[in-house]
This record gives C-alpha cells, structure tokens and sequence, in this order.
C-alpha cells in the first residue's frame, strides 16, 4: 500500500473519522482507523460500535492530490495516527505500508514509522438494505435534531429515554424526546416522499448530537436509510451508521395537554436573559427554581427567585400579551433554557392550566408543528 | 452607600480585581470584592493573600459614567457580583446599601438584592514604604517575566525555586529561575536607574503569571517598588502586590558553562516544529525523550525517538551551521519547547560539552542578555 496526497485536505477527512472512534473502548481494535486505499479512492473507517462513519476520498477530487501508487489496506492508531499527520511539515505526505503492518509516513524532511494491524481484523460494517429510504434538506434535519435532542434522558435507569423517537407515516415525520421531566416534539410534513413509507425508530441521542455536528458545515441534503436496528446517514462523501435503540418508546401524544387556563405571549429572547439571570440567584440555592408570577388583569408577568443566604432577584418580563387567571408557577430554569434556545429569536406563546401541571412552549407564527413541555417544581 | 456607573466600564475593572480573587481559601473574607465609594472615586481590592489587586476608578474618567450619590463601603460575593453585573440588561448598573449589608443591584427591570460583608472586616494592604522605586516600560517586564518564569519549579519540595529571583545591581536587572533541571536567565541594562539602588528578592512564579496577563493589554510603564516581604507593580490605575518568597535562592552563575565542544546554529521556529512532531512519538513511550544527532563533519543534525510498542521518528534538523565534536545527546522534549517559544522567532546557538552535561541555548544576535540551559537526560 501507498499514496500520496494533499495533507490539509486529508486532515479534514480524517477528523470526520475521528469522530466516532474513541480512545475508551473495550474493543481495542476500535481505538484504530481502518484505510482502504483502491486505485481511484481511499475509504476511511471508525467506529465506537455505537456509530461508525465512513469517508470516502475520491480520486477524481483534484483538491485531495491523491495519487495511489499500490492498493492496499491497515489499521492505524487513530488519535496518534491523526497528530502526526497534523504536525507534518510538508504540503504533502506519502503513506506506505511495505511490511507487515508497519506504516511509513513521510512529508517533507520528517519520517515517522508507526505499528498497525491488520485491517481484516477491523470489525465489518452493518448492511443496511432496506427501501426505507428519504432524501431531508440540510436545514431541517438539522434544526428537527436541534429541537429535540435537548429534552433526551440523561439517566441511565431508563435507556430508551436516551433516544429520539422518530416515526414516518403518511408523509409526516413526527420525532419527540422525554425526560419524563419534559417534553419536545417536532413534525415534518416531508414533500416527495412517498406515502407508502413508514418507520417507527428511536435513534440515540449522543448519535444525533455527533450528526449535528457533522453536517453543520455540509450543504447537501441528506439521505436517510432505516433498517431493523441501524440508521444510515448519506451526506456529501461521509456514511454515518447509528444504532438503534430497541424497544418501545412510551406513548406521548396524551402528555400534552389540550387547554389550558393561562397565557403570555413574549419574546423568547429577551425572556431567556431575564431567566439567565434569575438562574444566577436560584443556582446559588439547594432547590434550584425560579418562580413565575402572572397577573392578566394587571398585565403583568414577574420573574423571581430567592436563597434566605444569599439574597433576592426580582424582574418585570416584557410581554406582548398576558391572558386567563392569576397564577404562581415554578420551575426549573434550566429546563426553561434550554427550551428557550431551541425556539431561537421568535414570539413564543406559553400555556399554562395550573400550577402543578406541566405547561407548553410553542412558537406563536406555527403552533401545530413545534411544541415543548415543561412539569413544574411543587414549592408548597 | 449609592452610586450608578457604566456597566461594560465597570465589569472591565471588576475582572482585573478577579484575577486576585479565589473561590478555594481559607480566609471566608477573600471570596469577596471590597468596594471603597468616594465622591470623586471607588477602589476595588481583591485578594488571595499572596496577591493583591487593587484598581482604581477615577469619576473624572468619563467612560465610567460615574455618579455618587452617597459614599460608602461594602464586600461583596466577588464571582457572584460579577456573574451579576455581565449579565444585566441594561447600559447602567445601580449599587446601593441602605440598611446593614445588603446591597441592591439595579438595571433596568431587574432587580437584585445580596448579602454582603462589612468592610471592615476586609484585610488591610500591605504596606510598603520604600525607596526601591524603579519603573520598566512595559514590553520589557513582559518579556523579562515571559523568559524565566518558564523554568520556576512547579514541585513542592523546594520552595524557594518556585519563586523569579530578581536582582538590580549597578543599574543592571537580573531574573533568574531553575527548577533544577534547566535554568533560564535574562539580563536588562535600565536605563535612568540611580546606581544607589540595588535589590535582592524573590517573586513567586504565579504572580508573575498573573501581572503578565495582566499587563499584556496596557500600554503604560509599569512602577516596581520592593519592601521587604512584597513588591508592588503600578501601572494604569491599577495596584498590583504580591507577597516575596522568603530565604536565600541557590547561587546559579556557576551552573551556567562557559566553554563547549560542540555547537548548532538553527531557527527556533523550525526546530520547534521539529521537537512538536518528535514529541508526539516521545510523549507515548515510558521515558520521555528526544535524541540530537550531531555530526559536524557531514553538517548534519538529526533528531529521532523511538518507543518500541508504538514506532520510530526521525527527521533531519534545518541548521546555518554545525561546529566541533559529533556528539549524540537526549533530552526531554517539553523542556526544549518551552525553551524555543521563549526565544520567540529568532536565530539561535544551541553548545554543548557532553551527552550527560547541560547544554546552552543563547539568541545568536545577542549572546549576553538571555541564556537558557537544558540538562540532558541519560539513556546509558
């Protein structure tokens, strides 16, 4: 095996790779790159065993350099394997494997010798053959991800939680996340898909964070292939296999509640400063909530908290609308952020029924297609 | 107490008076700012008992905005305060203590109320009354500080070396650290310093660490007055003390070699670039080290490390030239990192006498005023 290539645009490939392979593995062939270098390509390989990402560096790219001198394939230690090709001090670098599996690389004046193995033992891919196949823009998958992967369980005791739920049918693409403490859902109407499609898949949300994170910078659509218990995700040249979690995600559509008693109209932005800063007091304080204090027929909403050591933090929230009773409700602000952010800069409308009941976020422009949830803190 | 200021003015003061200021001490007290409220001025001091900051802000400097309504004093929770104060809406900030210790922090809607401390209660400054009083331009204590206090021990056993020993003889200053393994000295002739004055003292390594950010982005000369047991810096409005080290630092002029047998001539750029890609190797085996091949006859200088389990490095070194005996020498990278980021982008002289005696590292242009010295490691 050897070839030649252009190393700042290898770099970028590499560290796409990188992504999936983590040096905290029990398989220890795992913390290794696999590189299959072709006569016209080179395919890059990692895995976690949880996502495995593929890259392919095609030959016909001018922007590689690529000049494939003799096939051949290897296994390297990825992390080790990555700095050096970062520190190289050539434009170029040349990767052989003469023998055994011992790597030489060479750029410029500097000549490093770095022990592989045998990229027959790299662990084979899962095989996604299925006819669940629909093409997403970019954008959307992005921001569906972005919406919805906050409201994923941290917890261990309950695993399915740590995932999206995703469900196609009729067209419409439904994907909601639970904590148990809150709620996000969000839907697609999806155009040229055919109605005959359907899947019903709950996705980890540590993949979906990584996806994110990759084609925040891609601008082709993506493609998404769904099989019994593995996702694949096609953008540009990189395959990005998830797993997926098995079981039975609960029921949720009847958590959200249809009425409501309460609500205010604001500016998502200006009200998740006004909760930053009512967090810094609350944070300071064992039970970590800020209160809510609405009254319509003052036209008033007031945000505040208190810890008897530290002191007290009051603040009037600019509203464009105030409607229904009186109400005292409290809540976590950290769930309140982070629901906050995922609206970006819109008018939201919050709906509340009392101050035990779990109250809703949804943006007032398109309140059928994005809504959040939150279950308050009883104080009393 | 009452006064409104400039908020984005304010916190710029706020976080120089942070920099002193820690969350883990032994004193309850020191997690606080004290504020001092003149009619024409407020003084801010924090302090960790080895340093104290203490800043200055002058009414008559308009970019604060200031207005006092009722002079006064408090201590406040110093990263709570400022988290504070980042985080309110508006242009201004209100400060007011009108009963006990409690102050209101006020901008535009919100509203703040935390427990604070009496002043009194705060410990006194350190002072100093002397007559060792000289004053460097700014670029020069930088680079003096940024030379030498790479080599201040970080070990606790001796605790006289974690400390600069700065001594002004004849108008001449000298800094010097050691941590027993390398050694970096740096000399500055001032100018406009009365013969008379002479010192003799210790600064510990972290304080000169913090006057260096400090300092970085003023533009004024700095006053270094020494006392007995502290020094103060004064540049801008800002008072900078730190606590000396006590006891007698080890004489090191006789450390330093003054013949050699061998010597290389190279750009401490490129050859960091070297060391950074050796090290990469290095830094995964057992012992720690680099190798220098020397061989003058040839004018040539290679450098190499191996680690068995992981593979080899070697690169030829760029040189403008090669002089005296072939000498194979090793040594630990990070050491000679530090040594070349502290030469900045210049053209050095690297002389030896022997694989097991420490070696030199000086700028070719000027020889006298800068010395950093590498003790070799023993692979034998």
């Amino acid at each position: 095996m050897k070839f030649t290539i252009n190393r700042s645009a290898f770099i970028s490939q590499l560290n796409n790779v990188l992504r999936a392979i983590s040096s905290k593995t029990t398989i220890p062939i795992l913390t290794g790159l696999k590189m299959v270098v072709d006569q016209d390509k080179i395919v890059l390989t990692g895995s976690n065993s949880d996502i495995t990402i593929e890259s392919v560096i095609d030959a016909s790219d001018e922007s590689y350099e690529l000049s494939v001198e003799q096939p051949g394939a290897i296994v390297l230690p990825a992390r080790f394997f990555s700095e050096i090709v970062k520190k190289l001090p050539d434009k170029q670098v040349t990767i052989e494997v003469a023998n055994g599996f011992q790597a030489d690389i060479t750029s410029g004046t500097a000549k490093f010798q770095i022990n592989g193995q045998d990229a027959g033992n790299f662990p084979h891919l899962p095989e996604i053959s299925s006819d669940k196949n629909i093409t997403l823009p970019n954008d959307v998958l992005k921001e569906v991800v972005r919406q919805t992967v906050i409201a994923v369980s941290k917890q261990e005791s309950r695993p399915i939680l740590a995932g999206v739920h995703f469900t196609l049918q009729d067209g419409m693409l439904t994907a909601v996340a639970t904590d148990s403490h809150r709620l996000a859902q969000r839907k697609v109407a999806l155009q040229n898909v055919e109605s005959s499609i359907s899947f019903n898949v709950i996705i980890p949300g540590n993949s979906l964070n990584e996806l994110s994170g990759m084609i925040s910078d891609v601008e082709s659509d993506v493609q998404l292939q769904v099989s019994e218990n593995q996702v694949l995700f096609i953008f540009g040249n990189t395959h990005f296999y998830s797993r997926l979690l098995e079981g039975n995600y609960p029921e949720t559509s009847q958590l959200i509640p249809t009425t409501s008693d309460t609500s205010v109209e604001l500016e998502s932005g200006s009200f998740l400063a006004s909760i930053e800063r009512a967090s810094l007091l609350s944070h300071e304080s064992r039970n970590d909530v800020v209160k809510l204090t609405i009254n319509p027929d003052e036209n008033s909403v007031q945000i505040s908290s208190d810890s008897p050591d530290i002191g007290t933090v009051e603040e009037k929230v600019a509203t464009t609308g105030v409607e229904g009773q009186e109400l005292e409700i409290s809540f976590n602000p950290n769930y309140m952020k982070d629901a906050l952010r995922s609206f970006g800069q819109a008018t939201i409308k919050i709906s509340f029924t009392s101050a035990l009941r779990p109250f809703t976020l949804v943006p007032t422009e398109d309140q059928e297609n994005f809504i959040h949830l939150i279950t308050p803190v009883r104080t009393f």
